[in-house]
Parts: structure tokens; C-alpha cells; sequence
């Protein structure tokens, strides 16, 4: 057994990605950021859904389609579609945050 | 979007659940405990495995082919494979337990 607030790394450590659980279905990851953001101009595309949930700190999460970020803190979660652009558009800079992402192809 | 904490129930409350998403290949729900536990006797003996997460508050998770409970506090996950006899000795009786749990079958 472990816990999702382990290993959480220092504000100027790179982001980390922890798989916890990965079958044929699906893939859920613990994310641990500290104060990353996607790269300018850049937006993931991915070919599967994915459920996030910030369990710790906060972050901006920024869809193509919307006119600006939304606010995510602790206990927030969205689901992303498959193929819907988006990027995290900021972190939180002063405390880890601590997300876990499920992603999952179909319906 | 919503939130983890939302709806959270006072103590005296009865046990909640709620489905977040729901795939062919796996069931994601939030359980909120008010001190409730497994009645006397009783265990869970499942067809899906489980994956539970603990956000807030803590319990006490017993597998029958163990001496006692495990206490899990925020942040601490287990899995539960499927067919393998567990029961939920106690859960906090001073704060709501918010617990994330995934159900899926296969490996």
C-alpha cells in the first residue's frame, strides 16, 4: 500500500508521472506538479479520455474551444475527451500539486 | 465540472454514493462515510477488483486473510483484487471520509 502524497518532489523538481494501476482499459497516473505548465502554444490532442481530479494544490486547465482557463483546486474534477484540445495553461507555485489522471478509450 | 467535497454529508447521514463515470470496462464512484462500517459479520466478496483511495477523513480496512485492520488515512490507496473477502472495520466519526473507488474487471 502507498500513498498519493509520497515522493512528492521539491518546487524545482520536474514534474512527475507515476502509473498506479495500467490495464487493457485503461491507465490511471498520479501527477505530481510543481509549478509546470504546458509549453507555449502547445496543446495536447490525445486519442483517449481522461478523467482528472486535483487532489492537492491547484492548477489552470485551458480548453481550445473556451475563452479562458478554468480554476481547478482541490477536489475539482473534468473530464477531457478524447480529441479535445487542451493544455495547463499554469500550476501552483508555492505547494506541490497532486493530480490523478484516468485514461480510458470508448464511451 | 464539480467537486470531490461537494454534497458532503453531516454525521449523522446515511453512507453516499455516487457513480462519476461509468464505462463498460469500469465503474468510478465517490463514497462518503459518516462513521459507518461493514454490519458485524459481514463481508464483501466482489466479482470486479477495486482500486479505493482515500481523499480525506480515514478507515479501517480488514482482509479477512489478515490479523486486523489496515488504517488508511488521506492519500493512501489499496487494491482490492477481485473474490478476495475484505470489510470496512470503522470509518472517522469526526469528519466525512471521501473515498474514490474504481471498479474493473480483468487483470
Amino acid at each position: 500500500m502507498t500513498n498519493l502524497f509520497a515522493g512528492i518532489a521539491g518546487p524545482r523538481d520536474a514534474e512527475r508521472f507515476d502509473v498506479l494501476l495500467e490495464t487493457p482499459a485503461f491507465t490511471l497516473e498520479r501527477i505530481v506538479s510543481t509549478g509546470q505548465a504546458t509549453p507555449p502554444g502547445q496543446w495536447y490532442d490525445q486519442a483517449r479520455n481522461e478523467w482528472v481530479v486535483v487532489i492537492r494544490g491547484s492548477a489552470g486547465l485551458r480548453f481550445e474551444d473556451e475563452n479562458g482557463p478554468r480554476l481547478l483546486r482541490a477536489g475539482d474534477h473534468v473530464l477531457i475527451p478524447a480529441r479535445r484540445r487542451h493544455r495547463v495553461e499554469w500550476t501552483d507555485a508555492t505547494e506541490p500539486t497532486v493530480w490523478l489522471a484516468l485514461h480510458y478509450s470508448g464511451r
